[in-house]
């Protein structure tokens, strides 16, 4: 039965459920009004479902895995590049030491695979890192360049028949995909979604410079959780985490952090050019899981993706057009 | 004797000097190409000769000085607002308090004024001072927004009647005031005129951030130059200094000196909205001061200001137009 679905939000998820049920044969409408703090346009591009896989998110490791899965058809679908990154987290003191051991025991637990490695063994594999303790190698994650992509899933939903408007439409179902700003658009959703902003960086390789990390380098410094994601020529340094509320201001003490401890796990990244300093709202939950499902009648929410957005992607339009087809409607 | 004047360069010292001649009644034309990286756009707007004033730069000094005194009518007749912030020279270690001490002595031996400030004098003064050692409060320096400046004497020029145009015409004279790029523009600038880069920040008070500083507030800390000159609402924050050539990256080494710099001075920093990097050329010549004079008939320099743009402006322009009416062509 084909239905008049109108998805509010133009971010990852909000296309890629507009372009799955476009192909599906629905009459699809997408209420696009562009932030420059939307979460997966501010995005480091990661997916990485294993190192975001501590004891507790066992469920968002499960959907987390289940969607990476599904990125490689996804991407070449859309004629997006992915970077075959891995991922290496790395220990910059003794307490981390202690901490990844225990997140390889977990990650063995659960059967996935992770292989710690000494500092001469990290450096081999990338010569610009710091002075760390060792780290843990994780195969399998890969990167996304989050700008590209979004660019590419507009492309795509135009192609299959998508209407880009700003202003909602009478239709048979409603998707809510509007990330941390959904909590707005449905009392449902009010005290469930949060925006939790995160600032990140952008550097690029100066001439002379270190060439740019080839794996995802992962760490926590003083506390802080740090990732240089790898694009053509730099990184995607990120990335800070705050609550509160719709501030999308740059704090000149995040962009302190962020350059601070990426220096301690790559010191080179000083040589960078800063290119572009950014803050964007992740939409939180209550459990760092995706709420995918009807509201009411003829009203389906796809948010509360948090650091997921990107790698929950495919999942979650495989998801919206399950509910679409059983046509549930709550 | 109405001359036909070009003046090659669309900054403060170009601009003043055209505006100075087109109201001498002689026919201008000002090429302008304008440069995110031109050094009165990137500039931070202290007026501030005294402390400025170290041993070896007396020349400077003096011409400083006499430049500041022109500023209020200059300022006044462009209808553009200066602050009068006074500044305060800060200690952070005990180096930095012999140093001050040098510089008080210097400063009396020339018969300017400046006050020794304990830590608790200084409090008073600024709230918002960091571990600090004392300082000297440096009284009559002013500050000016220099984006306001530039659009002021661009409405100037025109009103006056001087011509913007992107390409070098004719002319009985041609002033070189192309700040740092002057050194393509003619061969005896060629080994005179350098760049040196300098980076700043642009930072806004966030609700419930401390107020910005009243006073511009100026330090060395781990021997690196560190200024905060008030803006409303906020301040700008500079400046390191690259011989680097024409690269005009804002590197994250960069970025992080100012930060934490500036968080040792004035802590309340981190809680501000970093609104804009930049990085600018300065013109720098081999004694620091500024070449205003014939370079062959009908060639005028008027380059060479390094950090001083601004509050050489109204000197430069009055030399420039003292030059031109004399008609010595060299």
């Amino acid at each position: 039965m084909v239905q008049r679905v109108t998805v509010v939000g133009g971010g990852v998820i909000g296309l890629s459920a507009a372009w799955f049920a476009a192909r599906d044969g629905h009459a699809v409408a997408v209420v696009d009004r562009p932030s420059p703090h939307g979460g997966s346009w501010v995005a480091g591009g990661m997916l990485a479902p294993i190192t975001e896989a501590w004891p507790g998110d066992e469920d968002v490791l499960r959907l987390g895995v289940e969607s990476l899965a599904l990125w490689p058809g996804f991407a070449r679908d859309l004629g997006v590049d992915l970077s075959p990154v891995g991922t290496l987290q790395v220990a910059v003191d003794r307490a981390d030491v202690e901490v990844l051991d225990q997140l390889c025991a977990h990650l063995a637990g659960l059967g996935r695979t992770s292989t710690r490695l000494s500092t001469r063994e990290l450096r081999a594999l990338e010569p610009g890192l710091g002075n760390v303790r060792g780290g843990l190698s994780v195969p399998g994650d890969l990167a996304v360049d989050n700008r590209a992509l979004l660019r590419a899933l507009r492309d795509a939903c135009a192609a299959a028949g998508v209407r880009f408007t700003d202003a909602r439409e009478p239709a048979d179902v409603t998707v809510i995909a509007a990330g941390a700003w959904s909590r707005d658009l449905h009392p449902a959703l009010r005290t469930v979604i949060r925006p939790v902003k995160g600032e990140i960086l952008r550097l690029e390789a100066r001439p002379g410079a270190l060439p740019p990390p080839r794996h995802t380098i992962r760490a926590h410094v003083s506390g802080r959780p740090v990732y240089l994601v790898p694009r053509t020529g730099g990184f995607v340094l990120g990335a800070t985490q705050y609550e509160a509320g719709f501030d999308g201001a740059v704090t000149a003490g995040g962009v302190r952090d962020l350059l601070r401890d990426a220096e301690v796990v790559w010191p080179g990244v000083a040589e960078y050019a800063l290119v572009e300093i950014a803050a964007g709202f992740r939409a939180g939950s209550p459990d760092n899981a995706p709420v995918v499902d009807w509201l009411e009648p003829g009203v389906l929410a796809a948010t509360g993706h948090h650091r997921n957005g990107l790698l929950l992607a495919p999942v979650t339009a495989r998801r919206v057009l399950t509910l679409l087809r059983e046509g549930g409607n709550g």
